[in-house]
């Protein structure tokens, strides 16, 4: 089990890439006759991004297997400009997302939920993971949040970083 | 942990404001290709507010920091005239809700779920949250509901408030 | 607590009449830009309602408090042709309900979840309730099923009345 | 209750048959205006059932007593082709699908989690249901998944076959 991160490693993050499906949501595919027609995110969530990116000035980038057009509203409202979908080689694409961001990946964190994230996760200075992820993923992690994908994980992530970077809570 | 409200409290309440995402909702944020499509209400939530205002003569309000057009169906469902969105800053639009309302703050209630709520529950008489709100505004309000948000938390305070001015369960 | 349902009630319960919301759904409105979108049923939920009315030859009714029209596709699904909305009186409903069946209240069930289903349930011979109803609705009911509304509430209902009528496990 | 499945019978599967809703689902029927509207299917499920084709050459089929098209969408993105809907005589269904797909039912598995579903689960040499499934299948099957329906059950399936008959985890 992975204990509690060191301070260290938080203040140095600048770059916080996330998974979309069982990381930002709960995992669950809502499609209708047209093909996937939804996603539930966290309101909470969004919320730490945005003092996430306002008060410690950490860069944030998306990665996904699936579609990218169905986050890309969500995106939008949380000013993430870095989206990147279709991604089966999820380790090459996280070199590339460190690279448009100009940031390396020494400086950076991602948070996925399954075995297909353990390359980008075996890349960066911070891997992490929500609370019901993957056996597999958790036994890697360098951090495991108590909160559950789409329930809290991702707010999670962004509290300890403010903590670190800046303060928690704000104000 | 907040103790049993004093029953004078609940008594002078003539004004009732709840956050939407993470207190009228359980927090999901449901988007389609074309942004925010749905929120999802509990119906007894919504069967308390409409006896909250028939028997014990409260006003109701409601105030999110995101669109307010989305929940504007559900607030007419249950008269709730008074409808703020948008609003980063709630602390000021809780002022202006009170003004409009022609009610006090020091007879208003208000219940929300996070952070960037602390401003509004500062400055009613009463401060509420549900179970599963943010530990810093746990922390902090008055009463906290057994019941979690979206899922009877709203109906909670309707119980406790209509208990103390008119009665409950009615009839 | 209601104890375990007397077979020779079980037995002659010739209609059987449900809420909607909190009972064959989990009390979840989802609400869009355009108002009330969809609703949430259970599949096993509505499995049990075909076998009691193939095997027990039991009629069925839906009373709902609110749009009836959202429910007529599920309901017309299920062969429910007795459907009853906005019906804030629903003790007056459920009186019609027994006459256009045919079917006296004395060989009626009722399933409700809150206190606007109580006029309802005391009218009939078979009062019952899903795990998570009102409290004021737990109290006073004849039966309570161990299943959640929407999760399993009334096919746990379909199932002792098969049981008692029929057969259950079918076959 | 069933025990741990013998990897001898695991070994000489080359056919998966899944039901849809309460076993890819968590038994939510979601119904607008129109009709059913959505279904809510799992991110790993489908990870998992697309790395047990790649890796272990499983075939998969999905047999429903509803409607298909709701699930064709999904099913071709989960490279799916073996498709068969409103079949309430899924016994006689499995063994056309076997013959389909070339694959004796002494080599096929099927999940399934209502009594609708026992007499195709009685005809293969693997049956199986997610944790949350109807009481009378949990005590027929040979193997029960520890998640629940929607929520891993397909994933966790996909996983003891892979162990059994390729490598799990991948690489």
């Amino acid at each position: 089990m992975p204990g509690k991160p060191k301070r260290a490693v938080l203040r140095k993050i600048r770059l916080v890439v996330l998974d979309v499906d069982g990381t930002m949501t709960d995992g669950r595919l809502y499609y209708g006759a047209e093909g996937e027609a939804m996603k539930a995110f966290d309101v909470r969530d969004g919320h730490g991004l945005r003092l996430l990116q306002m008060y410690a000035g950490v860069k944030l980038a998306v990665l996904t297997g699936r579609r990218a057009d169905l986050v890309m509203q969500r995106c939008r409202e949380l000013s993430i400009e870095l989206v990147v979908g279709h991604s089966r080689a999820k380790g090459a694409a996280i070199e590339q997302i460190a690279i448009d961001a100009g940031v390396p990946l020494a400086e950076a964190a991602f948070m996925g939920d399954d075995v297909n994230d353990l390359p980008a996760l075996r890349k960066v200075a911070f891997s992490c993971a929500p609370a019901d992820a993957a056996p597999e993923v958790l036994r890697e992690v360098d951090w495991v949040s108590r909160r559950q994908a789409g329930r809290g994980a991702v707010r999670e992530l962004c509290e300890i970083l403010l903590a670190a970077k800046a303060r928690w809570p704000p104000e």
